[in-house]
């Protein structure tokens, strides 16, 4: 199933998609009880609210064409937890970090950074000239858990959707006088539109192995990353496991997984990038700026889209 | 006004403190316009919901024991901005970092994070062996403002709380074979019942000056810290117009500010703590375990107590 969030007048509906067209589940369910409030609802409801959603579906009642079904963010979770340096090709290109290949590197982002598919990410100079953008799988948490056993990860997804790690690098890269090099990830990371999520949800059913997935980002048509999610040094499965030691994962909580190659950064000698010159790919020239459209591509999921605009 | 949310059966409830009792800010209100829903709503309210409630309270209407109103947190912020290293006498007890000094250190914390009022903050050695407790001034933020100028920062507070910034030291603090120590403070400061928040707001005309405000630490009745808000490194206002740079701030936002000497680290030479024994204190010879009590006082606000228990 591959659910979205969508405008009307007033407010916000849950929909699917399905052959071009989407269903209003609210509409098409016809019940009074909430289930269909919003993402987070229907996602604590478990297998029950899927069965409903399925008949709702089924009806054929309640279709739009997509164009009347403006997107927005799918969800806005309370809590983002992000995996840092977790492509192997992405740490080729950047300067080390001494936690490198030791463990996840761990951070956060918040409710408040999130923005929907062709929503602006602002470039803002006071904050940042070195605007960078990442795409990233996303996973969604289904059922709560702590100290979920890697072997049982996967079970606690709901499912799938695209984060664009949105990052002021020269915020996040720190180098002291002897050339020792940390990373302030709540500087860096968290701010305004900085994690754009869409465009849809697709349950976990529908994915299977999220490690043979293909990202891809796409700078004004040129493609600056593309990989595939099996280059992911720590799983889906062991992100899982890793931040459940920190939290209860709840529902609707969301995961992302670190991303690949390609980075404005990789060309930044400033800040330590080491290009390497990856097939196909258009090394990145400079940081984002106003006027940009971003794309990042994952399969079986689609495209988050956002344009880049001035704050 | 000294403002509280307060538990019902099914739910929750605003109030203020009056003269020892609790004024349910709905029931005396009588209105159903959803101004009194909860925090958020409230805060958002501005001047016109100040007036209601002070009308509210004046009628005389809807007063409770404050035993029949037992408390939860506040607000569940949806995003916490932490000042690390704000403090100077935290700094000189504990291990240098690089950018002491210099800016504010900047972590988050998530919503995820908060707990209430005598809530367990959970000792889970799976996650640290180092629980230690530190008691902050939290700001919470009234109006909206990006790149907020320090002069005028201080009309954007709605009130101030107090947050115990509960810190997994040992997930914290990395040193290197060179003896170089940097933080991972998303690793460190984010987890489950990490945020322990209340158990009051005050708004801000009743705080007046917020560089004057004593604050002190007690962990099972033994003074632990004891400073003044004085000894703060960057001002609430300054930390308001940097944690600007990032976000736009929005109301119900909150801002933690640092906490003075007298951490558990502070004794704890294995992660370089430099204890200086302060008059008055008993240094910390261990770290926070199930059974005991932290209790964080606020000049003006009055004290968060929270029990530690295990997970």
């Amino acid at each position: 199933m591959r659910l979205i969030t969508f405008k009307v007048a007033g407010g916000a509906r849950l929909g699917a998609q399905i052959d071009g067209t989407v269903v209003d589940l609210q509409a098409a369910d016809g019940g009074t009880d909430g289930l269909f409030a919003d993402m987070l609802s229907f996602i604590r409801s478990g297998a029950a609210g899927r069965a409903r959603a399925e008949a709702a579906i089924a009806s054929g009642k309640a279709r739009l064409p997509a164009a009347d079904a403006p997107l927005l963010a799918p969800l806005r979770p309370s809590t983002i937890l992000c995996a840092g340096s977790n492509y192997h090709a992405h740490n080729a290109e950047k300067k080390d970090s001494p936690t490198s290949g030791k463990e996840p590197e761990f951070f956060v982002k918040t409710a408040d950074c999130v923005v929907g598919p062709d929503e602006p990410i602002l470039f803002d100079e006071r904050l940042t000239r070195k605007l960078d953008c990442e795409t990233e799988l996303a996973v969604v948490m289904g059922t709560p858990g702590r100290h979920i056993p890697v072997a049982r990860a996967l079970d606690h997804v709901f499912g799938y959707t695209i984060v664009n790690d949105v990052t002021a690098r020269d915020r996040q890269v720190r180098t002291n006088e002897q050339g020792f090099t940390w990373y302030e990830l709540g500087r860096g990371k968290a701010f305004d539109t900085s994690a754009p999520l869409g465009p849809c949800i697709v349950t976990a059913d529908e994915i299977g192995d999220p490690q043979k997935l293909d990202l891809k980002t796409r700078i004004n048509g040129d493609l600056r990353q593309s990989s595939n999610t099996a280059d992911m040094i720590w799983s889906c499965a062991e992100l899982i496991h890793f931040f459940s030691i920190n939290f209860t994962l709840q529902p609707g909580m969301v995961i992302i997984t670190g991303t690949p190659a390609g980075t404005a950064w990789s060309t930044d000698t400033e800040l330590g990038g080491k290009w390497r010159n990856l097939p196909g790919l258009v090394p990145a020239t400079r940081y984002c700026l106003p006027g940009d459209v971003v794309e990042c591509d994952l399969e079986k999921i689609g495209t988050l889209r956002n344009p880049v605009a001035g704050a």
